[in-house]
């Protein structure tokens, strides 16, 4: 701003306009706070994306101090350097070979594997079509990548094809697998044909997908009898169904060494930290010896969808892990799950401006371990405080 | 792509325009492979970031082990969902107090940290003035944010005045401290006094000062007087003298709540890992109780500086732990740091295109901990490896 500025107005000290934006805020009832929690609580947890109950286990925690002791506290440096650690491979191959793809690259979190895949593969002059209901993580990528962006309906693989019907050069059609907010699947199936009448390629954000989706929680790709084909990317994080903090981009063999090249949050970020991906890589052994873990996070899904319902709640039929119920307002979402956390449940809220169309929900995760008792007390809690107009006419 | 496109070209089949880049980099003599590392090797490290030889230290890993043991392999959700832990509260207390700061909020890696700055503090109709130095991670910030960016010269702080001077509205500039490829610092005292004059917040990155400058490796601000003034925020990485994984912002309460409110790196990503943020929390006790150890780094650097020059090479006199020495052309950096690997001593490589200004270097890191034999060898290994273009005349 102008030196000549007057200096008595906040707005003319730096960072002076955040006060107004923070008095908005409190006025709209919209601040965010953290609130730190302890190791163990009384608390039943429904709001965590620990799908399978592995962030806990032991192998999984196990995982984590033995490769923090054998390969030390951090990678060091960018996996082009002195980053890349024999443990980071195995994950890799391991990755790879469980959901079926022919490589795969680990990178520091799900956030940053989806940056990359998504700015590494939509050069200048290319078009990318984006999911209105997609993740910030994708959001992001579109708006780093050098190629164009049209974002269409979501879940709608015919505005998929119109939008790429009107560009010529390379394309990717960009979805989450399973979407974040509403737990709905995206019809990949259908998305996949549309990209190969127009030969562009499909990334596809498995995060909620792996370890739920496909024979023993492979992940949607799997699911859909997609992995492995030559025009299909997936983006995971470590940091869910893998109890653990990371994340991978899984493709052919030529893709990964392109974003190994080309990935600017691959390359000027540090590597994977080796407990982070020795956690993830026993989670993932254990999910191979015990496939079940999948199937049993749907069913506990299924189960508390159908028993919401039942109680006259709108909940969204869940595709995967993640179950979502509509509130009628901001307000009530909050005190609906304020009410929950006072009766020592805890549930996700979402609400504008953190939800694409405005709707508020409660969201709710299903965990493979939890047992039929705490089912049954996650549901009497949130229908005993569910606001009036939550319940369907 | 239209339908009607040809489908024998490789060019009309998705993915089909990375066989040609791929083919261009390859012809040029620049393809990056990943070459994964033992947990133990006999080559001399003076590549990683790891200054203050801590990464592999037992508190540290120890500090891992419990942290994942305690609180799970991952933090299994958004900070602002189930993924805010105790242990998250605790290092960003000690990291705040440690660097002289009011708050911080940690992050999954510096480079989402730096998003999360530069982002949240850039919005629609103010200014960013970014130093053409830096790091990869605030440009893509720079990108992201709904601010306008100007790009000025390298460490000019007149520069910034005069960029700052054509705008009305919130302005930050936003630099490294200590620059990553040549590793010389910024001139923070003139940016800050540009700053204020002109009322503009002022962002370092401080992922190559914590833990090197200041008293006892309190960074950057501290050093320079600027730590904890209302105008100044920074951000740090735990993954570089810390020896873990993560990233932090640090600055006063409002702007950090600020993020909390607004950052998407912040709010739609999991927590960092309980194990990462456990290393980092007994990294940075263990420089409290053993402040030493950054002058030691700083040292090292030095002598590693004079010996090189000594020998007739161009080494950037190092403001903190980066050595920087340039190669005469990026064929004969690569030979050279080959060469260097070849005879036990790894050392980075920057050429274009990751450099912004076309100089190969090889860039070398001063670690706390390395002996004077290891100096010896690696100043004698590099001497001897040079090719002839490299000594100054
Ligand atoms: C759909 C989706 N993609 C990506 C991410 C980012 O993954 P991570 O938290 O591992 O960075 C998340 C959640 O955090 C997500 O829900
Ligand atoms: C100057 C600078 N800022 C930010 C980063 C990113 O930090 P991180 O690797 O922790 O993501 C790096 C290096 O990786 C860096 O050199």
């Amino acid at each position: 701003m102008h030196r000549q500025a007057t200096n008595d107005s906040s707005a003319a000290t730096p960072f002076g306009w955040i006060d107004e934006q923070s008095a908005q805020r409190r006025a709209a009832g919209l601040v965010r706070v953290l609130r730190p929690r302890a190791a163990e609580s009384d608390r039943l947890d429904l709001a965590g994306n620990d799908y399978l109950g592995l962030s806990r286990h032991p192998e999984v925690t196990e995982g984590a101090a033995a490769a923090a002791r054998h390969w030390g506290g951090g990678a060091t440096g960018s996996r082009l350097v002195t980053g890349s650690t024999e443990l980071h491979a195995e994950l890799e191959r391991e990755l790879a070979e469980f959901c079926g793809f022919e490589a795969a690259l680990v990178l520091s979190s799900g956030y940053a594997a989806n940056l990359a895949a998504v700015t590494a593969l939509a050069p200048h002059g290319s078009l990318i079509v984006s999911d209105a209901g997609n993740h910030a993580s994708l959001i992001d990528g579109c708006r780093l990548a050098r190629g164009a962006t049209s974002v269409v309906a979501h879940a709608d693989p015919e505005a998929v094809g119109k939008a790429l019907d009107t560009h010529t050069g390379p394309a990717v059609a960009v979805t989450d697998s399973v979407f974040s907010v509403d737990g709905d699947a995206a019809p990949l199936a259908q998305l996949a044909a549309v990209c190969r009448e127009y030969r562009a390629g499909l990334i596809m954000d498995d995060a909620h997908g792996l370890g739920v989706l496909g024979a023993g929680g492979r992940g949607a790709a799997q699911a859909t009898g997609l992995a492995g084909d030559p025009d299909v990317v997936a983006t995971l994080t470590l940091s869910k169904s893998l109890g653990s903090q990371g994340g991978a981009v899984l493709g052919p063999a030529k893709v990964i060494e392109h974003l190994v090249n080309t990935a600017r949050t691959f390359i000027f970020d540090t590597g994977l930290a080796p407990a982070a991906a020795g956690a993830a890589l026993a989670a993932l052994r254990l999910l191979s010896r015990e496939p079940e873990r999948a199937a049993q996070a749907r069913a506990v899904a299924a189960e508390l969808h159908g028993r919401l319902t039942a109680a006259g709640l709108q909940a969204v039929r869940p595709d995967a892990a993640v179950v979502s119920v509509r509130a009628p307002s901001p307000d009530e979402a909050v005190q609906w799950a304020a009410d929950c956390r006072a009766a020592g449940l805890v549930v996700g809220c979402f609400r504008p401006p953190s939800v694409p169309d405005g709707i508020s929900r409660l969201r709710l995760t299903a965990r493979a371990t939890l047992t039929g008792d705490q089912i049954e007390r996650a549901v009497r809690t949130i229908e005993r405080t569910a606001p009036a107009g939550a319940r369907t006419a």
